[in-house]
């Protein structure tokens, strides 16, 4: 009860309804797709900037911590609460404040749903290029602050590519903006793309002006399947070794394919497949048919089955279906996946690979790894029962041998997913120990009080 | 007499004939292509990184500010010496370190001409994409402290755009790897794009991971004459509303026109000709004919006169005679150029060339602009006569109110050649305090002592 003071300056600040201590509100923000909680002591759902400026205001005095939150959809433990803290959701900062066409950028909350924003800018012949899976649901501030991707990203780049500007709210209470609305700019120290992956540990982000780009006129598909998981990993090192970028290169391994087998989602599939590829090109009508036959050549080789192409919406879907259904298939080998997100330079994906298998048996789990391979960006999923100690020891040992593979293969942590409360132990592999430092004083010059989402990004 | 030891240390580091002091060296070292000049202490050829380290070791030591120098083409002053500096000079540092086209990542020194960064990677099927006017004599590591960018970069996007990860010596001393070789991550902060662009005064950049992208079969030339400035800026608003992205879409203005025509280089222009736009497009054989037809679609309209095409080599060199003759005209109509390198947001392009105008009958000075108008881009030259006093003044004046306009339509100082020693008066005009401040105290994270590049980039 000594925080009610507080509590009755966040409601004067922000309104009765938008300052939540129910026990029951503070459960449903207690966690995001990490499989643990934590109980915040308030949600707050500001509606502006100033509104933003004042919580940290407030915090700064009480001195409590603050967990931004966009949909709660990352899986990396970005969104979870620390002891004592209060969750800023942005759920009510959820307006475009200017689509600008013809300058092709759009000024957006960060409570925006991604998809929102993309479907905006197709109204007007543009996109916006990052494509997370969660789109339909996740916010543009979790994008932000995760720097986010998706299959469109072997093309067009991720999150970071396609911000122009911010307006923040720094830890130590200042308000900056950074960047421009041009598609140039040389003029201040870029803080935009500093505070683009930061995953809210310097600063809460309350507008974003977002790069929009050409709406391709069409997409098509192309599904191939292959007898080895290693000849669809060459096929991957053909398509990014010729001058015609995918619109989307994605990868199931053996056990992906497996996984559709036992869930009865392979029927399309011929008898031998091992892994597939699923690839998209987009253009112009005539641009797309070019492109994917140039495609189809590079596909082509040594342990291919079957290649299909659609060019149709039910085409389309008709080859995305197994792909599609591969998250469920999944979920039924075990109960739980630990998913590692880890990216290698793409000539060293068919080496990742084989070495995922190899630690699959040395550990005694299930690895089912898919995603995005003309990035090196795969998703690696041990599958595990978090009630069987023994088993969630070795899952432990092996996402470390994982780590330290990827490190040896010149690759990095995270592609797309970010670090959070989840991988943070492992940067210190990644990273020497005066870079590691001199991160720890970025972020306390952006945040002296470590009260901005304590726990996260970086190592204790 | 007194620097002597530390020069002695210094060639112990570096080698005898790595660090001059011989005046005639010096004054070569004095200035970049800005007219101004400070004679240096010292100008040092480290060949590695070490050696790099080594000076900044010896030069916070000894308390003497350091300025990085690539080819000194740069026209803002960032290579400008300070009173009792060493200029460090990258020329030695000029080899490429790692090739791989299958990543489609180079990794260089920042001595390296960036022309034969493209050279190279075109003999693989790719490019490096940022084309700066010197290319053929600057070095990448002046393009990394700028963010330089060029014609292409309508499309392709700056430097910024196409770096993965560094290497580099603080102005502490501590030395950093930033970033990654994969085409994806979202695992430390990016302090890759923070050094990008600061200009030398946070860190010496010794190594570049570069970003490549396929190079395009083709390319062709558009050249299109219309009847005012007004004109060709709507033309150049339509081009960027609609989805074929130009490879190139550069403007120049009436007074442009003008000096050609003084200059005797407007033979091939129609006589009512107040602007020209030079276009290009790219891809694929097929692909360059579709995206020229869209491209003429959009820029031909009110006010046209004129639209050439050229596809073989001949022809396109016949169509850029006039813009590749501007310089020289341009020189003709006074002895300095003031440069200014505003950027707006597209849509205000006609806008700003009208401000322009009115400045020029305001200040009575002839004001020559062309540019990157794709990106809103214009470098807008003041013709003085520096020995006139009045004038020089009225161009001071000029500047200011040219300043203050673009950033009434939303632009920025700089689009490509950066800050220096020559705009920083400027950014509070574009900055408020709190941001400036901020900029102020990251500089000092990275440089605690100020000896990195002082006096550029940010105002006192």
């Amino acid at each position: 009860m000594t925080d009610e003071p507080l509590f009755r300056e966040l409601r004067t600040l922000l309104g009765e309804d938008r300052v939540q201590t129910d026990p029951s509100v503070l459960s449903l923000y207690a966690q995001d797709e990490t499989p643990r909680h934590c109980r915040p002591d308030a949600v707050l759902f500001p509606a502006s900037h100033d509104q933003v400026a004042g919580i940290v205001r407030l915090a700064r005095q009480a001195q409590r911590p603050l967990i931004p939150r966009g949909a709660g959809s990352g899986n990396v433990g970005g969104a979870m609460p620390a002891p004592g803290s209060w969750v800023v959701s942005f759920e009510c900062m959820n307006h475009i404040l200017e689509f600008r066409p013809e300058d092709r950028y759009m000024v957006v909350e960060p409570g925006v749903v991604t998809d929102d924003i993309d479907k905006l800018a197709r109204s007007a012949g543009l996109m916006y290029a990052p494509d997370p899976g969660s789109g339909a649901y996740c916010r543009i501030g979790g994008n932000l602050a995760m720097n986010a991707a998706g299959p469109r990203c072997v093309k067009y780049g991720a999150t970071r590519d396609h911000v122009l500007g911010l307006r923040a709210v720094l830890g130590d209470g200042r308000e900056i903006r950074t960047g421009s609305r041009t598609s140039k700019y040389a003029t201040g120290y870029d803080l935009t793309r500093l505070l683009v992956g930061s995953e809210g540990t310097l600063a809460m982000i309350t507008e974003a002006t977002l790069r929009l780009v050409p709406a391709p006129e069409q997409v098509a598909s192309i599904r191939v399947c292959y007898d080895s998981n290693s000849a669809a990993c060459q096929a991957v090192q053909r398509v990014m070794a010729q001058p015609i970028l995918p619109y989307a290169l994605e990868f199931m391994d053996r056990r992906s394919i497996d996984a559709l087998r036992d869930f009865g989602a392979a029927e399309g599939l011929p008898a031998r497949t091992a892994a597939v590829l699923m690839v998209e090109a987009d253009g112009s009508r005539d641009e797309v048919v070019q492109r994917m036959l140039a495609l189809e050549r590079a596909l082509s080789g040594h342990g291919m089955l079957e290649i299909q192409s659609g060019f149709s919406k039910a085409e389309m879907a008709h080859l995305w279906v197994a792909r599609k259904s591969l998250s469920h298939a999944v979920k039924a080998i075990a109960p739980r996946k630990i998913n590692e997100d880890v990216v290698v330079p793409v000539s060293c994906l068919d080496a990742l690979v084989q070495s995922i298998d190899e630690l699959g048996h040395r550990y005694r789990l299930p690895i089912v790894s898919f995603g995005h391979a003309g990035n090196g960006n795969l998703h690696v999923n041990l599958m595990v029962h978090p009630d069987d100690p023994a088993e969630m020891e070795r899952a432990a040992d092996c996402r470390r041998a994982l780590v330290e593979k990827v490190l040896a293969l010149g690759g990095s942590l995270s592609g797309e997913h970010g670090i959070g409360s989840e991988k943070r132990q492992y940067l210190p592999l990644e990273f020497d120990r005066p870079s590691l430092e001199f991160m720890a004083q970025i972020k306390s010059l952006f945040d002296p009080m470590g009260i901005m989402n304590p726990g996260k990004k970086l190592p204790d």
